[in-house]
């Protein structure tokens, strides 16, 4: 049976109404079944207040190929958990539950139920095209930076360098990119077809990084201070580009001015905005503690990463609730920040028993959306962030799990030779349905709208390079497609678009090379630039890739395949890393017209794609990608 | 591949040492891995405030069939969670991971991470043998109950009279049992191999259930009062038997005395323990208020029992803190109560946006286990309680989702005319794939000290009777050697031994027909009662089945076996429900003398078992049941 003949529901709009939902509202939710799904009848289960119940599902309509059934959900907690009972005489057990995860063969947990949270989703312009994130050293060097003094930490480095993959020079390299080099690039991001510039750390630190901050007060001479800010979010909001900063909640430098004064006087009130080791909860020796005095929780035992305590009242009011807070200045005039990507959200507010994560998260979301009811908040996290995103705190989080690390172990080149993200054994080229696992896994544990609106990302200033992940700018295009196709905000490491290689995330903080854009060269690759300016183009203009629903299609070992669709458009997906069997899609798949090919592959080929009397027929070609219409 | 070739951890003493661990706690944990299996490698993953670290584990021991590793895991969060990584060339990653509900393919969230937790276990003496549930109503009749006055709500009945199924009289019936007649049968507990007695409500209500309390100051009168209690604790304690009340925390009835000045004096103390429909967060409609005035929150909309607001101070005051507060006088002499068994614990706390449930379940822990220290505390959850133990609240729940449900979902007779649980599909006989998927799902996400003290239940005085589910006393014995040798506490429904029918859970609080125990009867089935005894003691005198490790070892749709492992004892469970194909045990299984049978079917068959050169072959008979000791 093919996975298009199972019983299907998402958050999206063709099955759950758009729009704000409030406790109490009855929420109207449809579920289409295939006939040839051989399910004779549906229910809705809720959970309310921990006890679930079962209600009968009304049937909507009964159409050639499928019904469609529909029930009410009350909104009575947040989130508040659904799923459907599905009446299937053929199944194992006589009957199956349909919840985000798919079809389930045998009672499961709730943690895969569908959720409807009464939060608002993220704002509608983040997700409404690529997201670019810029490291202001590495972008472009203005001529107002000529002349700027070189800070004592730094080591001034040539544009064309390639950087150190290795400490000490790695957080040393000064390139000397400033914020008025990225606003004369904006012709860049906006040919992309990028709508959201993401800038890492622009305060000053004692690294070119700029994670240790040791001022959240000014923005770092060296990349034109306050006013070069200012300039840079006011040319690009006049492009209708969207900016957002990059704040480290979780841990100031050890060189940052609330720290130095932390550090020598016991009675000052920066003392108890850090955890210091043998006070209150915080042991006398541990892993993230350096044993030298003054002894404090470090971020990973970094000693110039001192660990903030969200227990105390000051941290709350500088970094949140203060007129002139670091969360609430820069989201004014002049700077007009759109939102913060925050760093190392997964651990912040989180030490030993106390754990003040979710409460950060939301009440940096209440600030910033209380400043800018349009603002955006995201949490970096590299890992199970399941449980950390609830719909009312981060709108959404940086998607390496449910999406970067299923995609790199499906296409990366075991024999590429970078670094393995601390697991010690060789990564890559696992089989399409690990992949999907995996990312139906991560994706179904959260709402829908934040599944929808994650950052998903082939690599970033934390990764090894795609390109030199993936060991060819060929199966880039494979990722590319899946990235511009899967749902969610694609997220852009600077460079990515041009072929930079890079074996770590230190060694990928590459430069751009203006100089080749023009013409390409071995530091801009142009079909690579094509392969990503015409995805972010065709993800921009198309409701169904930016917000339709997703029904996976065909999962094998060398090819995936996947419906997105919306109200007003339907598209098939077709993604191969190799030579496969192809696949056979039953005819319901089709509508009136001939299916239309909107993306086929340029480093890559194109499968072939027959329709006949017994469907759609996928030919196995591969590495092939393929986007089409199917009206 | 044997499902025993793969590497195995559990929590159990051969894998975690015993005993309690602390924050900064570096606790060796073991993994065996079957040569079998070509695992190359083990890792140890952690996650420490959110952020996972990899490091190596050592090897420990090789040995002729397998090797030990070991690792160190240092505990800093409470739970602190872990994992392994397995460097396995032949998986389709390359590599797997080793966490609770067993080896993974693709990479998973931390849901089913193994977990160490700060908080110490359930005692000892919960798991030592099996809860017997009495429903006081139903066991016995003294003779100190002739002549007591009946409550004007009930309809006194014959002890034969078979109970009714449906409304209005399932909860009006008075049967006239009493705790003296209770302590009159102490030797029957003692007979059947039981080591604690677990009481229903004690309080007078209006129903014969008493979750409607409307005191929690006195016993009912119509039960022997405050005396009877005193007798019934002095004598169960005499024989060492301990004795659980059962509480409800999430509502009182409307007939108690809180609720009354509540409901006629909004100036009372009272009122505030309340949900008030319109007041603070309280819709006012809604599916959980009747809309008569007073319009309060009940469980479930059942008017007679209005749902306490954890919010209020007066209701932590009365319920836990005070001196005489309803969770500390019991547990006091001359009553003496071990512990309480909290109904419907899955709601109590929450409402809509307030969850207050894990600071109920932990405070209610604190004040138990202050007054006495061994003092046990059990969560009633019918559903998914996964999100409620992390091991310092309930010391465990009562277990329907991960085993009584698996359970029946293999054995039940979907033609057995029993109530469906509100699930409106056939129910019964699914593939016992299915169920062990089931139990692994569950039990694998909550920490082993959890799982290992769940009260796994045949069938309660909420439920059909197993005899009724399973639709013969020969599958009642297959379910019986589940229940008694799979990890937890094993608590039988009284009447469960005597082979008592019933279609759902009023139906099912038939009478003991002691006037048939001597002989048996129709009431009295003494070929169940002698399976129920004979595995009582036997998991008694076992410390594998009470305290050992759990690895499985056939998973067949009609068949399962596992090994139940401690450190001088190691036992072989084959469980069948019908004809199977048998299956070959990896010859690493056997110890240095032959299989020994402890436990051979008597209602069923026992399946052969033969040792050859290439294993153990269990033969394909069925329905049959057999326990072996392999040392």
């Amino acid at each position: 049976m093919s996975l298009l003949d199972q019983p299907h529901h998402d958050g999206s709009a063709g099955y759950v109404p758009a729009g704000p939902v409030a406790v109490g509202d009855r929420v109207p939710v449809r579920v289409r079944v295939p006939h040839a799904s051989a399910v004779r009848g549906v229910w809705l289960r809720t959970v309310r207040d921990g006890e679930p119940r079962v209600a009968p599902a009304r049937l909507d309509h009964s159409g050639e190929h499928e019904d469609t059934y529909v029930a009410d959900v009350v909104v009575h907690n947040q989130p508040t958990p659904y799923r459907f009972l599905l009446d299937a005489p053929d199944a194992p057990a006589g009957y199956r539950w349909l919840n985000a995860a798919g079809t389930q063969d045998h009672d499961v947990p709730d943690t895969g139920d569908f959720r409807l949270t009464t939060a608002p989703p993220a704002p509608a312009w983040l997700g409404a095209g690529a997201v670019y994130q810029v490291f202001p050293d590495r972008f472009a060097r203005s001529a107002r930076a000529d002349g700027r003094e070189t800070p004592d930490w730094a080591v001034p480095t040539a544009w064309d360098t390639e950087p150190a993959p290795h400490a000490p020079l790695t957080a040393r390299q000064l390139y000397g990119g400033d914020l008025d080099g990225v606003a004369e690039h904006l012709d860049h991001l906006q040919d992309l077809g990028v709508t959201t510039l993401y800038l890492t750390p622009i305060f000053p630190g004692r690294s070119n990084h700029r994670y240790d901050a040791s001022t959240f007060d000014a923005v770092d001479p060296v990349l034109g201070g306050d006013a070069a800010l200012a300039r840079l979010s006011a040319a690009a909001h006049a492009r209708g580009l969207r900016v957002m900063g990059d704040v480290t909640t979780n841990h100031t430098g050890a060189g940052h001015d609330w720290f130095t004064r932390a550090a020598t006087d016991p009675g000052s009130p920066e003392h108890d905005m850090f955890l210091w080791a043998g006070s209150g909860d915080v042991p006398a020796v541990g892993a993230d503690i350096d044993p030298h005095p003054p002894a404090y929780v470090s971020w990973l035992g970094h000693r110039s990463l001192p660990k903030l305590d969200w227990s105390s009242h000051e941290v709350w009011r500088r970094m949140v609730d203060a007129d002139d807070s670091v969360i609430a200045r820069w989201l004014q005039a002049p700077y007009d920040l759109d939102g913060w990507r925050v760093d190392v959200a997964n651990m912040t507010g989180r030490y030993a028993t106390a754990d003040r994560t979710h409460e950060v998260a939301r009440r940096l979301r209440e600030r910033i959306t209380g400043l800018r009811a349009d603002g955006a908040l995201i949490a970096e996290h590299f890992h199970d962030y399941t449980g950390d995103l609830p719909g009312d705190g981060w709108h959404a989080s940086m998607n390496y799990s449910g999406f970067s690390r299923p995609v790199w172990g499906w296409l990366a080149d075991p024999q590429a030779g970078y670094d393995q993200f601390g697991l010690p054994v060789p990564y890559g080229r696992g089989p399409g349905r690990g992949m999907v696992a995996a990312m139906r896994d991560f994706a179904s544990r959260v709402p829908w709208q934040v599944a929808a609106a994650q950052w998903n990302i082939l690599g970033s200033h934390d990764t090894p390079r795609v390109r030199t992940l993936l060991g060819s700018a060929a199966t880039v295009e494979v990722a590319a497609t899946m990235l511009f196709a899967y749902p969610g905000t694609p997220m852009l490491f600077a460079g990515d678009e041009t072929g930079a290689v890079g074996s770590n995330g230190e060694h990928a903080r590459t430069t751009m090379a203006w100089d080749q854009a023009a013409t390409g060269g071995p530091r801009w690759d142009l079909g690579t630039y094509q392969v990503f300016r015409t995805l972010a183009r065709l993800r921009r203009d198309s409701a169904a890739l930016r917000d339709g629903g997703l029904r996976w299609a065909v999962v094998d070992d060398d090819a995936v395949a996947f419906l997105r669709e919306s109200a007003h458009e339907r598209l098939l997906v077709v993604v191969a890393r190799g030579p496969w069997a192809g696949a056979t899609l039953p005819p319901s798949v089709l509508g009136q017209q001939a299916p239309e090919l909107v993306y086929g592959g340029s480093l890559v080929g194109t499968p072939s794609l027959t329709v006949g009397s017994d469907g759609v027929r996928i030919g196995g070609d591969g590495p092939a990608v393929g986007v089409w219409r199917l009206a």
